[in-house]
C-alpha cells in the first residue's frame, strides 16, 4: 500500500505538507496542492485511517450501543446517527447489548478508546459504573433519550421530556370525551417508562379523571397484544388504551382486531415515539412524536464537543459540570387510531 | 494506558509469552499463565485491538454495506451478522450506502483494508468495479443473497435460490385453486427482483394458468400499496397478488383494507423473505422465507476464509475459482393471508 512519505517523495515535497493537503489544513500554494493531489491520485494513495488515529493517539469511530437493532426504533435512530456522525468523518460501529449488562461492558472494554473515540448509548440495560469507567479511560459516554430532563444521571446526556409525551397523550385522550383508560407500560414500574406513566397519571388526576388499571409489559407487538387482552378481559368498557410506546400500542390494535373491536370506534389506541411502522399500520397510529433526528444530532455533536475537550479524563465531573442537552418537546401527531367514544 | 511490555515486566516474562497467553497458543506452562494473568488484572491491561491489528498488518472489524438500515430487512440480518462475526472476534461497521454506488464508493476507499479487513455486501446498489477494485488491494468482498446460484458474479457471494421462491409462491396459489393472480415485482423489470418474478410466471405457465398482471414498484409498504391499487383497478375480479418481497406485499394488504376487501376472504397476499413484520401484521403474511441467519453465517464464515487466504490480492480471480456457497432453499410458510379464491 502506498505511504504517506512516497506521495511526498513523487510530488517533492515533505511529509507534512502533504498531510496539510490531505486535511485542508495549514498553508499551501495552489501549485504545490495540485501537485500533492496529483500525486495521490498516480499512486492511488489512500490515507489510512486506523493509523492515522493511532499516531494521533484517537480512535476513528463513535460506538453506538442499542439493546437490539432488531427493534424498529432503533436502526431508524441508527440511521440519524449515522448521518449525522458522517458530517465529521466518523463511521459508526453498532454495538448489540441484547439488554445484558455483561455483553455492553464487554464491548465498552473492548472498543472504547481503541476503535471508538466516544460512546452513544442508548436505552441498552448497560452498568452505569462500567459507563463511569469507560469515561475515566478517557472515552466520553453520552446517553441518548435520557427520559427525565429534571434528574440528570450524572452523565452526559440529551434528554427528551418523556413525563410531557405522556401528559400529552393523556389531555388528546381526554379532550375526545375518554374517561375509562387503560395504560401499557412497555417497563417494569421503575423503569424506563416510568415517567412517561407518570405524565399520564397526572393528567387524568388533573381532570378529575379516575387513574384507570395498568399492565406492565414487554415493550414489544406481543407485549401490547397480551396486555391490551387482559386490560379488556378486566374491563370490557375501556374505550382508550395508551401505551408508553409505539410497539405496544401497535400489539393493542391488534388485540383489538381479534376481539372484534372496531379501532377507533369501539377503541383508541395511542402510543409514544412515531416509529416508521405508526405511519405504516392500518388504522395509522395516533402518537406521540419524539424528535428522533434532532436527538441524534444533538447526541452526536455534544459527544464531538466532549471528545475535543478531553472530557472525563480527569475523574468523575461534579454534578453541576455534566452537560445536558435537551431536545425540543414531544408532539401530538394525530392519526387514525384516536376517535370520540362511543360506549359499549 | 497500560502497554503489553508493562505487562511482561510485571510478570516477568517477554512480552510474546504475554501475547501467547492472551490468544491462547504457543505452550505456556500453568504458573507462567496464571503470572500474566495476574499482572494483566493487576495493571488492568486491555489489549489495543486497533495496534494489534495494524502490527499485524490486519483490521479489526467487518464492514456491513447495506442499502438503508432503516428497510426493516436490514437490521435482522446485521443482527444475524453481528452474532456470526463476535465469535471470530470481529466488530461490524454497518455502512449505509443509501443505494447511491459514490457513497458506496466513498466508504470502500476510506474504510476497507484500513478499518476493515473484510467487506460483506447486501443489495447496497454498489459498483462492481469498485467491489474489484477493493479485492484487488486484499481486501476480501463477499455479496450476501445473490439471486440466482446459477449464474455467479464473479465475486464471491452467498446465492439463496430466489428463482425457486417465487416458483413456490406461485404453486401454492395454484394450489389453493388461485388463476387469477396479479404480481408486484419490487425492482425494475431488469433488477434484482427478476429471477423471483420469472419463477412465479414459469410456474403459472407450467400449470397453464394465465400469466397475470404486473407492476413494477419500490420495495416497500408504500409502493406495493400503489401497485396494488393499480393492479385491482385494472382487474376488479383478481383473487390473489404475489410480491417478491415482504414489504409491498404488507402495503398489497393495506390496499385491500381500503379497498374494503377481505385478506383472505376476497383476496390472497403472499410475499417473500419473512421479516418478522410478516408475523406481526394482521393477518398474519404467508411467505416465503429465506434463511437468513443461515445466509449471515455462510457470508460471514466464507469472508473469514477469504481473509485467511489472501484471497484476490493476486488480481482478478478465474472464474471457476470463485467460491460461491449456496443456502438452503427458501420455504412456504402458510399463515392468514392466503386462502381458497372467492369470486367476486
Amino acid at each position: 500500500m502506498t505511504t504517506l512519505s512516497e506521495v511526498a517523495r513523487h510530488a517533492g515535497v515533505t511529509p507534512a505538507t502533504v498531510s496539510n493537503v490531505l486535511r485542508n489544513r495549514g498553508r499551501v500554494g495552489a501549485s504545490t496542492r495540485q501537485r500533492v493531489l496529483d500525486a495521490v491520485d498516480a499512486l492511488g494513495y489512500r490515507p489510512h485511517l486506523a493509523a492515522r488515529a493511532l499516531a494521533e493517539g484517537r480512535a476513528p469511530t463513535l460506538a453506538l450501543m442499542v439493546s437490539s437493532i432488531a427493534n424498529p426504533f432503533y436502526p431508524e435512530f441508527a440511521l440519524a446517527v449515522e448521518h449525522a456522525a458522517r458530517k465529521s468523518g466518523h463511521f459508526v460501529i453498532i454495538c448489540n447489548t441484547n439488554e445484558d449488562p455483561l455483553t455492553g461492558r464487554a464491548y465498552l472494554d473492548q472498543i472504547a478508546g481503541t476503535l471508538s473515540e466516544g460512546v452513544l448509548v442508548t436505552n441498552a440495560n448497560l452498568d452505569f459504573a462500567d459507563l463511569h469507567t469507560t469515561e475515566s479511560r478517557g472515552t466520553p459516554v453520552v446517553l441518548c433519550m435520557w427520559e427525565r430532563p429534571n434528574e440528570p444521571p450524572g452523565l452526559p446526556c440529551v434528554a427528551v421530556d418523556f413525563r410531557l409525551a405522556g401528559e400529552l397523550a393523556a389531555t388528546h385522550l381526554l379532550t375526545l370525551g375518554h374517561r375509562r383508560v387503560g395504560a401499557i407500560v412497555g417497563s417494569k414500574a421503575s423503569g424506563i417508562h416510568a415517567a412517561r406513566y407518570e405524565g399520564f397519571v397526572d393528567a387524568l388526576h388533573a381532570a378529575g379523571a379516575p387513574k384507570g388499571r395498568v399492565k406492565h409489559a414487554p415493550d414489544t407487538i406481543q407485549g401490547g397484544y397480551a396486555a391490551a387482552r387482559a386490560l379488556l378481559e378486566a374491563d370490557p368498557k375501556l374505550t382508550a388504551i395508551f401505551a408508553t410506546n409505539d410497539l405496544p400500542a401497535l400489539g393493542a390494535m391488534h388485540a383489538a382486531a381479534d376481539l372484534g373491536l372496531n379501532v377507533p370506534g369501539d377503541l383508541s389506541v395511542i402510543g409514544i415515539t412515531d416509529i416508521q411502522l405508526a405511519r405504516e399500520s392500518r388504522p395509522a397510529l395516533t402518537t406521540i412524536a419524539v424528535p428522533t433526528v434532532e436527538v441524534a444530532d444533538l447526541a452526536v455533536s455534544l459527544l464531538r464537543e466532549l471528545i475535543e475537550s478531553s472530557y472525563g479524563q480527569a475523574g468523575r465531573q461534579p454534578a453541576a459540570s455534566v452537560p445536558m442537552r435537551i431536545s425540543s418537546a414531544p408532539k401530538l401527531v394525530v392519526r387514525a387510531s384516536t376517535g370520540v367514544p362511543r360506549p359499549r
